[in-house]
């Protein structure tokens, strides 16, 4: 059993949490406004009014929040984790943000006698409920040993990728596969379609091939059918394209399809559509070609 | 037990004719040059000494070559198939051609009381020793279910996509993705190379989550330890960009994303990559960043 | 004075042939429908019925058609040009075409003992009215300087740019470069539009430094202003960006942003802007970012 | 006469200062390590040992810097321009910088009394040196106003673009519009040499009719000849399409083609052609090619 302070009980954080309360440990969760708190008392979980009050005493602090400057205020903010946090503390952030950022946490972390991870995670809300969230972790190899048994409780595939700020660099990665193999997938529908072919049995056959993805199995029909209530919206994964972009820029690199598929998400996004599925991308591959 | 006609004898046509052998139908095959006949002969199978020796008599006539011309030649040739097949033989060409060369077959066939099918296959070498393909089949629904039995000898998966040609829009689709898979793999590579994360652990996170695809399981690690013996050329995966282009042009449509893979594998050919795997389209992204 | 053939009296091919007429040469015309001959008559030449009857008795026939079919049936054709003209003759193609549709015809004609140039032309309506036409013409070095003369009463940069087929790779190279300017337009005045910059301050700006080019002088405020009458329809260019796109693969040649240009026009053209001013790529600019 | 300060004595800035000391203006310049500001008392200038003394008693206050956070510390630091520039001080700062700096420095020069133009040039060193730059100029009516005479010694365009950023966002449309037709020139020329073209030839053409550009007249020869003295540099221009990149991601904007040509200026970079002239993006798409 360990005393867990956990910030950010949004979608992915509130079953997190709730998932960490069912392991046994003690967690004392904060959110802005007492909804998203209350339903992790009723989970079994404590509540806590503020960052310090769910900082005090934690031996791990989680947190699970939107961007980086989210991040930056509530971990480096004036009243913020590392105010409150007893040396000794091990940060762990689940944010998806820049990996100069998760660096320079770390760093700040460090002055204070704290230790910090960065542990972006993949999977999406089904894995956060279920508990089998794939974690990339950046830090110390002996901070991630610290806190493997309680990544436990959240996640299956949980590894260690390198130095703090790997994890994210990692998570960057992962979302510019993601957003390029929808896009692709989204290509080969249009085309199926436009040139009148089964589309149920096309996509059958493409994913028995070399060409099989879990974008295809997880998203492949309903894009086909066209739903696309999130999910991962669209606007975040446009976010997260922005930090793949200055990743890049700042390790001086070309990555020609990533680029490309960020200026299509930026379209979809400019067109409205933000707040759909990132499977949505399809809709914007559809409107290039006047089909919709 | 059918008698069958195989032209084309080559890295998949040779494994393919021989699990027809094996699945007890008698198969004469042919090829320019005796080596490959005399292994299918090995095997079980008929030496044919031409086209016409091959076709004559038999009730299935397969065709698997390498790009539309050879198919034109081969079957709508002076000495060709069409010239020797007695009406009411079923045609199943495997090659991976221009959809629209699909249906001019198909017609050819057709005035001459020939059925046919277009049926490339997907899922590579291995696949096809294993008689484990993806088989995605154009043609109508009577002589597909003709076929079936026959097919079942060679792949798993096997599926009537639509009307004469719809088996090669469906294939052309899949080299779409699969080379767009292939480039994002390389670019997250080169990515997590760039930033210091130990990418084998990078990898196997990937996979993991929603950004997972069989081209990251079949070809990831090699790719990490660029291994490139084919496999499936690159050049051929340069030749079924080509088929989509036009494909997509004939169509009316945009394919942003297919468009720019397609030049990113021509510029892979031209810097004389083209008779490695497909999967060294990596080299070509780390020579982009100066990392080769 | 030259006795010349005429096929082909369109929007370009009109003017070019009045003013062969008005540097004194005997110009015989032919089109499809008798509207167009009788303007050509009109203007002083005289009407054909027939390619037979334009060629007959010609020294040099002009061709000016839409697209490499029309080339091909127009002057290979059972009743074409080289059915009926004179050895000696001088055909001079100014239709864009694909390069190896040029060879192809100039290979033909030299086995009927007429001599072949292929002689595209920029600029667009007004300097085919005012015969102050660019023409780059492939060709034999002798053929060229036979012409040279009346190609002066059309045009006034008259380039010879190689042998057969290097008129229309010069013309392709030239559409690539159109396309992708009016593309960078685009996006610069979307963007400038997007930070509310005053655009028409901003387009003499750009004008004034290395951004200038005939594309801004010529279409910016057009652009500014959506004025979109044709001019040189998209889907024209769409056309051309096709020959551009094989002329490419049959060398082997990467064109990274020659692709996506093509993909963007191509579109526009999918979305029902194939007969506006080529120009009008800044609606598919416009559209992708949601400001139309 | 004014008194200006002018900091930022480099290869733009340094003929400036003499054009302004030649203009009849007393101009007291400064720059880090001697030598540049010799070369200015050289020219009739006064030599200032520091900001603040280049910066004391002056009217017009110029700076000319590589960067955004040059821009800060010079302007915005401890012993910068606004520590010791009078109330009532112009400040123009020439620097390509970002639009949002741009603003925040105009505030932060406001709350101190001082006003500011953002005031970009283009042209590069010739034009520098001729006093015919390309100036774009964004700030207060009133301000371009005042300091509309001094510029005037400087550049012959100079136009008020709009409110304070937008002289940076005209200068990174700019960019994004050179770059792209750099790249587009680049393609024509592989195109034309790999179809055997004669590229003088071709070139001439091209610039005579609507692929006409400034690019084309000023650095068409130099790129056929492969000379890639700088001029001005790979590394700045790629810099500059960063600027490109966040300024469209926070006005939400989808610019595929600019997206496309700061990948492949990156990879020019990556691989090493970063200090020779932006030309040499040509030799990126010779690479692409294997034609180098």
């Amino acid at each position: 059993m360990s005393r867990i302070g956990f910030v950010g009980l949004g979608i992915m954080g509130g079953p997190m949490a709730a998932n960490l309360v069912r392991a046994g440990h003690r967690v004392a969760g904060y959110n802005r406004g007492p909804a998203k708190v209350e339903r992790l008392v009723a989970a079994g979980g404590v509540g806590a009014s503020s960052v310090a009050e769910a900082v005090r005493d934690a031996e791990f602090v989680f947190t699970m929040l939107p961007d980086s400057p989210d991040v930056e205020a509530v971990v480096l903010g004036e009243d913020g984790v590392l105010a409150h946090a007893a040396p000794g503390t091990l940060l762990v952030d689940c944010s998806t943000i820049r990996p100069d950022v998760a660096r320079r946490v770390a760093e700040a972390a460090a002055a204070r006698g704290v230790r910090a991870l960065d542990a972006p995670v993949s999977g999406g809300e089904p894995k956060a409920v279920d508990g089998t969230l794939s974690i990339m972790v950046g830090g110390e190899a002996e901070a991630f040993a610290a806190a493997r048994e309680v990544l436990g409780a959240v996640g299956t595939t949980v590894v260690h990728v390198g130095a703090s700020g790997a994890g994210q660099t990692v998570k960057a990665a992962n979302q510019l596969v993601v957003a390029g193999t929808i896009g692709l997938v989204a290509e080969a529908l249009v085309f199926l379609e436009a040139h009148g072919v089964d589309t149920e049995a096309g996509l059958t056959v493409l994913g028995g091939g070399l060409a099989g993805s879990t974008v295809l199995d997880a998203k492949g029909r309903k894009m086909r059918e066209r739903e696309f209530a999130p999910g991962f919206r669209l606007e975040l994964h446009h976010k997260d394209l922005g930090i793949v972009q200055s990743a890049a820029r700042e390790a001086g690199l070309s990555i020609p399809l990533g680029g490309l598929v960020a200026q299509l998400v930026a379209a979809a996004v400019a067109q409205g559509d933000g707040t759909l599925d990132h499977s949505a991308l399809l809709r914007q591959i559809t409107r290039l070609n006047g089909r919709d």
